[in-house]
């Protein structure tokens, strides 16, 4: 796959979005201006940062205006495991998430229970690199193929849909593979999933 | 798979649903009274069907414990191919639908644009038979295995997952297999997914 952007080896961290300026200050012809001041290497390191950015995002919006986001600003995700097939997990993401899986080339979600961003992995070392993006015909659903390190689910399985209809009841039809104590420490007893 | 409620060879019919006694007139204890005449053949064929209906919604009841709807009463349901586990699209389902789904052993899905039970394939004969039912770690949302009978997107693509992201465009990957015109008739240009 060829990375939107090109930034799949030069990940943005988050660290740095904080520092950029309002995308209101954009316009395409001042960022051509900076692209050729980038280019002569007339830029300090911040101001470098910045014009990677707003270059990226208004390239991005073109890229986003197929994507439908519900009316919260989310839209549903499908993580699916490139080679065996096998479906990992449903989560969300937002506008920003989105942006920053296809930018980092690692999968980033949004947490509905935290509000905020969730780099799938961040805590656990259980990564999802991106593999491809799909869209479906309505563009109101995202299907990502990725490459699961570890596991997927909080509880320590490979996938979150463990949970099988046999008859009238729900049966577990997957083991755990690591402990969730191995993933998150001694507090995982109180561990929920983002 | 064993069916819930062993309706699998036996599915409900709509038009058979409009004549059953409301829920509220349900007590377990009359359904256990309502099987000991059904066994013993004092039920006329609408009191049979009533009581039948009756018995698996209390069970139901209990299945579906473990489910969460959203605040809106949905929950997102991926259908994947059981064989070749490919993610054929992304749908909602209310409660009515994931049990009719249970129930007939053919996927309903609930329409968010007509705001009713979609029977999947009912129009254009792309049905979608159950194999197996999954719900993730947290019960928020739902993984089907099904075998479906010609395509799933209403373009006419096998998946509705076929516009890849290719640098900075979504690119159409998956050929028409068959034509919308086939499936939904002459007036198939005007035709949205449910």
């Amino acid at each position: 796959m060829t990375w939107a952007f090109g930034f799949c080896h030069a990940p943005w961290r988050s660290k740095h979005l904080a520092s950029y300026p309002s995308r209101k200050s954009f316009s395409y012809s001042n960022c051509q201006n900076k692209i050729s001041r980038l280019v002569n290497g007339n830029l300090t390191w911040r101001e470098r940062q910045a014009t990677l950015h707003l270059c990226a995002t208004q390239k991005s919006s073109t890229l986003l205006e197929r994507v439908k986001f519900d009316r919260n600003g989310l839209i549903p995700v499908i993580a699916q495991q490139y080679d065996t097939q096998e479906v990992l997990m449903l989560a969300w993401m937002d506008r920003e998430a989105l942006l920053v899986t296809i930018k980092e080339g690692r999968v980033c979600y949004y947490s509905r229970s935290r509000n905020s961003l969730w780099r799938k992995g961040e805590t656990s070392g259980q990564v999802q690199w991106l593999k491809d993006i799909y869209i479906d015909c309505d563009g109101d659903s995202v299907l990502l193929k990725v490459d699961q390190m570890g596991v997927a689910c909080h509880t320590g399985r490979r996938s979150c849909f463990f949970n099988k209809l046999n008859g009238e009841d729900w049966e577990i039809v997957s083991p755990v593979e690591t402990s969730p104590e191995v993933l998150y420490g001694r507090n995982s007893s109180a561990l929920k999933n983002p």
